[in-house]
């Protein structure tokens, strides 16, 4: 059960130079599109970030190879399995799948790079994968975005897809530009920042600078996808690519200062920002949306620290999942936040409008009543000021019901 | 629903020097012992530790300026409400409560400690507390300590008690010694070292110098109640007590050289950690007490900080609560606990005598057959190998069922 606003956009735009396929290779299931191919043109640039788990997965380590000595032109994604905690063998099939695709599609193995998804320690079933080459190619289109997002679906209850056009006006230092951008995600599960069992492909047609693109996505990751949690898990698998196919213009977009940067920065993040609300949305067993901004910090870092305290307590994600506004528990997760001269007495929490708790206690005009009644809400924002600096965070979580656990002790059978 | 050995101890030992009455004040609820009292010998010293969290509740904070200027003859303790983020009015009521009680008692008020756990942010209904002292004082005995134990329970489906007799032979120096060792605990939600929302009070009847003890009590501590995690999170309330009357013996004990140190330092230690234990055991809807031992690491730290991530990871939880060997979340836990040179291909993991990862990956003896044969048992110890240096640590959880759930979304209801 999705929370809030999960639509689908009505108009996709395709990117022009990215092509993709949707199909069903049978990695573990029969008759479910599994097996997710995305064609990168040759003009593009492409950016990619990758999970900080020290255990990370075979493909993220071929991915990492590949990306460091070509460009990418192939992504192959798999569901079923995430050829993690594989070895050698894990590896070798990454590297197999690769070697299978740039054959066929004559091009060198360094430029296609692997992702999976799915259970950790088993084999993969990399010989499926192969079979299921030849039909895959054959299906690359430039409207498959939402047939994409599908097919990298797990646990997954919708597609995740977001997509918005962009237009620039010219003025004295730059032609006009008219840009798209296109997304998708998934996850639902082991989702925490650095990053989630969360993959998120996004494209544009704009033509950004080799040199200029990671530092893009790495900014615009750090405030979308590397704020949210739903469980505090780092799975081994994440990744995130930016690709900019460059066909829209012959503008180059080259620093922070020309004039297209900051309004596709600002396009490119909502992008990225709609993706990974969504993945929160999705979380598993999720009932309601929170926002957990925390302000008046000495630094990002303690308000960051802070908000992922609230954020991962079982005991405020459960009060949440129970509509009960059970603020002592949001109070108690600030306490242990690791701020060692926090000024209790200066601290004041609110759920959306209503101020719950001044200056460390329950506040004067807070009631049951209106507590009861925001908590009944699906979208909570928790604004927890700390009033002892500028500084401020946020991030986005769910609450924590019945139906994650269940969902978590069911995943393998 | 507690797991394994939950049993209450067939002798429980009174203390000479304490005395105890658990009786119903109606804090929160009628007819339910709420108000326990814990009258200790003008003889005895007595060492304390306390919460960690900056959010610490009323009687904490009063607790801590007390016991900095007197020494404690009464310990009194409410169960139904914390007086936590009750602000100035919470440290009155607090203070009202050990002012009657010291009135009633013919001490100074700071001789007596206050000690709440229950409901966050909601007044304390001092007025019951104090009303109830009268009956309270006439019922102390010095066999109360199962209704002690009792007295103190909020969502504990168990009274918790430990008690264990020492006798040690005389040797050229120093007398014998028969000592006895009485303990009680509660706690089962809020779990977390640095403490949890954990009451704790040892006492015995050893003659301990007033400037061993509270170092004793430091190390016992941070191996019993400082490792043991429920949902990670750190309660406002959390004290834990050593009393020693000294009213068993002569002797002094005075020095960790003292040949009576070291067997009371271990009698002491396993009474600690049997009440630690029964925490872990009766944690909010646990199915399965779940040893989490890391050996091989190059500080005592960061096995610290691995075998908690292990501990907190809820993936892991849930896949121990569906008796699932789903390993490949342990490794993910692994590898997202911090250590960044850590060489992953020479990690080991195995449940109980069961090896199920070999070098980062499935071991080859592994079978489905023996993995779920293993996680089927009540009692799981992971053990995970990092091979990398001498150190080792161990933590105790349980895992995360459907009834945390309902046990922490129903409470305030």
């Amino acid at each position: 059960m999705a929370v809030g606003n999960i639509a689908v956009p009505d108009t996709i735009y395709p990117i022009d130079g990215i092509t993709l396929s949707a199909t069903a290779a049978g990695v573990r299931y029969k008759d479910r599109n599994d097996l997710v191919i995305i064609k990168i043109a040759d003009s593009a640039t492409t950016a990619v970030v990758t999970t900080k788990n020290t255990f990370c997965a075979a493909p993220v380590r071929v991915l990492r190879t590949h990306f460091d000595q070509a460009s990418p032109r192939y992504l192959v994604i798999n569901t079923g399995n995430a050829n993690a905690g594989t070895g050698a063998d894990g590896l070798r099939r990454a590297t197999d799948i690769c070697t299978e695709l740039a054959s066929k599609a004559g091009i060198d193995v360094r430029s296609v790079l692997p992702f999976s998804t799915g259970v950790i320690g088993e084999p993969l079933n990399s010989e499926a994968i192969i079979t299921g080459l030849d039909h895959a190619l054959t299906q690359l289109k430039s409207d498959n975005w939402l047939a994409a997002a599908d097919g990298i679906r797990t646990t997954d209850t919708i597609p995740k897809v977001a997509s918005q056009k962009l237009d620039i006006a010219a003025d004295s230092t730059a032609q006009s530009g008219s840009y798209h951008i296109t997304g998708i995600s998934k996850g639902s599960g082991m989702i925490r920042p650095n990053m989630a069992t969360m993959l998120g492909f996004v494209a544009t047609d704009a033509n950004i600078a080799a040199d200029l693109l990671p530092k893009m996505l790495s900014a615009i990751n750090e405030r979308s996808f590397n704020r949210i949690t739903v469980d505090g898990d780092t799975s081994t698998n994440d990744c995130c690519v930016l690709i900019a196919t460059g066909t829209a213009s012959t503008e180059l977009i080259d620093s922070t200062d020309h004039p297209h940067y900051q309004p596709l920065f600002d396009a490119l993040s909502a992008v990225f920002m709609r993706l990974a609300q969504l993945i929160v949305r999705d979380g598993e067993g999720a009932t309601k949306f929170m926002t957990v901004k925390v302000t008046g910090g000495k630094t990002t870092q303690e308000c960051c620290d802070v908000a992922y305290a609230v954020a991962h307590s079982p005991l405020v994600k459960t009060a949440f999942f129970a509509s009960d506004a059970n603020w002592g528990r949001i109070l108690a997760a600030v306490g242990y936040a690791g701020i060692d001269d926090l000024d209790t007495e200066q601290v004041n929490v609110s759920l959306n409008e209503v101020l719950i708790c001044q200056n460390g206690m329950v506040a004067p005009s807070y009631t049951e009543a209106a507590g009861k009644e925001v908590m009944s809400l699906p979208e909570i924002t928790i604004h927890i000021e700390l009033a002892r600096g500028e500084a401020s965070d946020t991030v986005y979580t769910c609450d924590l019901s019945y139906d994650y656990v269940k969902i978590n002790a069911d995943y393998r059978s």
